[in-house]
């Protein structure tokens, strides 16, 4: 992509009303733009990071085995009124009447709409487990929203239900999501902790959230320092074996939200393995068994021929919300540091003299060989000043920054930042795209 | 996919309340679910060609030179009082009132949010010319949704917006969607006629809808048969090249919906050169100046150093309406018949005896080998009768067929069929899936 004919609306400017380092980033990096409270447009370098995100976590549901679908944004009142959250669940949902005078309102999660579709096709046990999932828009009328996209209104979320025949088989589900979690926060470069939660308005007995470790996090958290060195699962992973111990391994230590936290079990760790941060929740899963297929009356004939209630979990990852998570955990004082993975480009390519010929043929010739390689290039070709071009590249965070100008040409070589470590080498065109290879 | 662990909730029987061919096999073969008036949830088979009608639609904006962004669902009703089309709009606009009591809409089209957005951050005429686009959900409270996601309330749309310095540079803008819809279309397997239209509510005085021809089409069309043999502009077409030709080989022949017919034009024709039929609108473009610039006070500073208003064009294809378009075009009595390029899985994989172990054997082989040559293959492994599996597999459209029984393992051939013209042929594994390779 040539910057001259992108939309990237950079600013030097710290928005006044933006509170943490995430939100300021992503108004001064041209990420998103405010178009109410809590309701942003994502621009076009805000909504690459946005589908990156969107793609690893359907990639590592679909390995999991949940089946991808989508489910409106509008649901009718009636089914929330068959569960009885429809009058609990107070003033966060937006409730909408249309022309007819029909109650709607715009999902704010989607456990009744999910059980009406499964109990008006799936029957029997031979129909199961089943885990489907969706990725799309919500809202929640916060009373007040704040922290740019860490809590807005109008938010992407993945929303996964299982479906099984009983307790034992949807713990097996519980399990294969928490793993599938494990993975897909690896892969964007975060260390998620599991801790024991609340359930809050979903309900049910078992619940994890994820947390990630930032200073800015809204909450306290409190767990055992072993937990941020046990490596995520792998892709390796058989999502059909027994994933109890996979599990345990993070469940054996001590991990709490301050809506769990236990002080004295807390205090009785070691106190070099005692860890008191601020966290994010990036996400959150529940068993909640037959909450809500007993009031919807979602039920299956069993191997025996008798009916039974199935037993559900519901499993959701706030993927707008990682936006502002991955910066909170991963930025400096010039900008963000993307992780490779959920990068909006791999590379900056900044023409140092655009106007020179000898430099404007290095540079479309590096262009090339980088897009040819499969590599994201932001190509600024733009006749700026070169410390506006690097100011640039340093906000919005591009993992690889290659710098092509006269004196380098002359010399056969490029400039090769990596953002992360700000280490810089000069070396060929050719060895330039093998290091950035070799280092993703 | 294995169909034992997908969810494919095909039917029987015919809706009553579907009154058209897509939306009854639509229904029919678990693509989707109603879930309210014009409101559906996607099953997961109506999922996947969604997705990659979606991405064609976004490959080939991208090559025209459009950039993706992607704006809420929701929007303030102040933007749309500026432009004077919040009391215009009528009932089909979802007004909403937050808990603040701030009057908020689900978006119908956004003309008004992305001129906001514009005159935020575009200053000069240098960042001239630009093209934002996204695709996202929309609102429309019909009084009377009808025909399943033809005429949804909820809907999903690509929509895209230009901003020029004057009329003659967003002519070219203009030019250039009107080539990439014609390639977008072309990709999915439609012949889709552009034809003078009437801009209605979006307003302007240049505007073409883009008609694909279906016997159950919504309006009556008139046009020149040479203009069912025009071949899209295609993968090569150069969007910085003057375009007018391409436009004009189409517009120099007459083509118009019922709004804007001339009796008079038509009969002038050759009779059999008349073609009157019914047709199907999944395109609409717009160009209309000033219309919004104008009471938004969105302008920009000239290469003189003047202030000029910005010349706007709106441009839309109805994402979701599309799966129903290219069914109705594309179907006969036992089904769907897919396109290649939208067909939800490139295979389906048929073993007629799941538990003998040299069918099932034979079966994975296939699997493994046509999964690992980069196709979506969707394999019933299922303990069911060969009729029913046929069956399913004729109604759900996938463009190719594989059929492994205990007669083919001996021979050692597979059935291969091509559902488009239902030829047969029995033939070793490898050229199978030569032949399927050949055919895309």
């Amino acid at each position: 992509m040539r910057l001259s004919k992108y939309f990237l609306p950079v600013s030097k400017d710290v928005p006044a009303d933006a509170a943490i380092a995430s939100h300021q980033l992503m108004l001064r990096a041209g990420m998103v733009r405010q178009n109410g409270a809590g309701i942003y447009s994502w621009l076009p370098l805000g909504h690459r990071v946005l589908r990156k995100i969107e793609q690893i976590v359907r990639e590592e549901m679909n390995r999991a085995g949940a089946v991808e679908m989508l489910m409106p944004t509008l649901q009718q009142a009636d089914l929330w009124r068959e569960s009885g959250r429809y009058d609990d669940y107070g003033a966060e949902m937006l409730r909408i009447t249309d022309r007819h005078e029909r109650d709607m309102l715009y999902g704010p999660t989607n456990e009744e709409l999910i059980t009406d579709v499964f109990r008006s096709f799936v029957k029997s046990y031979r129909q199961l487990p089943l885990n489907l999932y969706h990725i799309q828009w919500k809202f929640r009328d916060e009373i007040r929203p704040r922290f740019g996209v860490m809590r807005g209104r109008e938010f992407l979320m993945k929303d996964a239900y299982s479906f099984d025949i009983d307790a034992e088989a949807a713990r097996r589900s519980y399990q294969k999501m928490f793993c599938a979690y494990l993975n897909a926060f690896d892969r964007m470069g975060l260390t998620a902790i599991p801790m024991k939660a609340d359930p809050g308005p979903i309900g049910g007995d078992l619940s994890h959230e994820f947390i990630i470790l930032a200073d800015t996090g809204e909450s306290a958290v409190f767990c055992d320092k072993a937990l941020l060195d046990i490596p995520a699962p792998g892709a390796d992973l058989d999502f059909d074996s027994d994933l109890t111990a996979e599990m345990e391994k993070r469940t054996q230590y001590y991990a709490a939200t301050d809506e769990k936290h236990d002080e004295a079990a807390f205090e009785a760790l070691p106190k070099e393995q005692q860890v008191a941060a601020r966290g994010i929740e990036v996400g959150h899963i529940f068993y909640f068994g037959t909450k809500y297929s007993e009031p919807m009356n979602a039920s299956i004939q069993t191997s025996e021929g008798d009916k039974a209630l199935i037993h559900g979990g519901s499993y959701g990852i706030g993927v707008s919300r990682l936006v502002g998570g991955i910066i909170e955990a991963s930025h400096d004082y010039k900008g963000i540091i993307w992780p490779d993975a959920v990068a909006p480009f791999d590379v900056g390519l900044i023409s140092l003299r655009p106007k020179d010929d000898a430099v404007a043929t290095a540079c479309e010739e590096a262009y090339v060989a980088l897009t040819e390689a499969g590599l994201d290039v932001l190509y600024d070709e733009r006749d700026e000043r070169p410390g506006a071009k690097f100011a640039t590249m340093e906000l919005i965070g591009l993992p690889w920054q290659m710098t092509i100008g006269p004196k380098g040409v002359e010399k056969g070589v490029v400039e090769l930042k990596r953002r992360e470590t700000g280490e810089t080498s000069e070396l060929p065109l050719a060895e330039a795209l093998a290091m950035i290879k070799g280092g993703r």
